[in-house]
């Protein structure tokens, strides 16, 4: 086993969701997760705790991807455009391979009770690490809340409408969470 | 046993609780629930699929009420004056036993992270249902979105402040939902 592995983590998502689509989550073990990845097990566990966070690690590196990009908006960006910023930092980071299993993660997940709480979770933590770091910024608790629940809704959206698109389409993640943050900045004034 | 049960549900609750607190939820079974309770396992499986969904009850019940209140709202209430309605018919369904039982409930889910992705799945799951309410009165999709995470962003804070007030306490649920309403659409202003 080379100590180089750049794209460890990558094989074993690719390997556990075949995995999982082919013979289901529950009769998938690790150590077939890491056959399929020509990885060992061992490896597997520097990189996951177990099974279940194969699935969710795209999920936390979200909730980081949001917050370094919020923490390095200018100082003077408003709540909702450090927001904009946190969306922009995670795009820059999606490659092909996010937009092609995207689909088959959420088949996955779609088949077990356990991995949508598990992920509903993940999503409640996306919207706490966003309210964390505006408040960091100096921004009060109520409007980070508000802000952070706006940017995990114009995230779900865009990431839905780039899906969508498919694998050969040509939308672009980074103008989606522009557009879809938009539509819902124009929503906040029609609330009455 | 009588088939006169009004308080049946409340009463399973309030064993499990008991119990999850003093023996921890792993270790409790509906038997010793039923048992604690006074009633029969069968009553038990009438109210809950399992013990899980002793935990999660008070959550789809929300999930309801907050629906059935948008839905009631006046035909020209704004999207944010339905949401209101909603949290308005929430509030005076909530007793004595919410109050008391929900310090103990929120120490149990957190002593288990399975518990704490149920109830992450029915935060969303709240939200949803708000939203769906909403487009069920013609409040576009985003609108909707919106309008429902600012419901459950309210009603969050105002039910952590009632209970905080303490068991002894004065304050008026239906007052604190309204004042984080209010807070939250000021909050809104100030998103930039």
């Amino acid at each position: 086993m080379s100590r180089w592995e750049p794209d460890a983590r990558e094989r074993f998502v690719a390997a556990a969701l075949e995995l999982f689509t082919d013979q289901g989550y529950d009769d998938t073990t690790v150590a077939q997760i890491a056959e399929r990845a020509g990885l060992t097990k061992s490896t597997f566990f520097r990189h996951f705790s177990d099974k279940r966070e194969v699935l969710a690690a795209g999920q936390e590196t979200l909730s980081r991807l949001f917050a370094e990009g919020i923490s390095s908006a200018p100082a003077d960006a408003s709540p909702l455009a450090a927001v904009a910023a946190g969306l922009a930092n995670a795009a820059s980071a999606m490659t092909p391979f996010n937009r092609e299993l995207a689909p088959r993660l959420e088949a996955v997940i779609a088949t077990s009770s356990e991995l949508q709480e598990r992920a509903a979770l993940k999503q409640v933590g996306m919207a706490l690490a966003m309210a964390d770091a505006l408040r960091s910024r100096g921004v009060t608790d109520q409007v980070a809340s508000t802000a952070a629940e706006l940017g995990v809704l114009a995230f779900k959206g865009a990431f839905a409408e780039w899906i969508a698109d498919g694998p050969d389409g040509t939308a672009d993640l980074a103008a989606l969470l522009r557009d879809a943050l938009d539509r819902l900045r124009s929503a906040v004034a029609q609330l009455g």
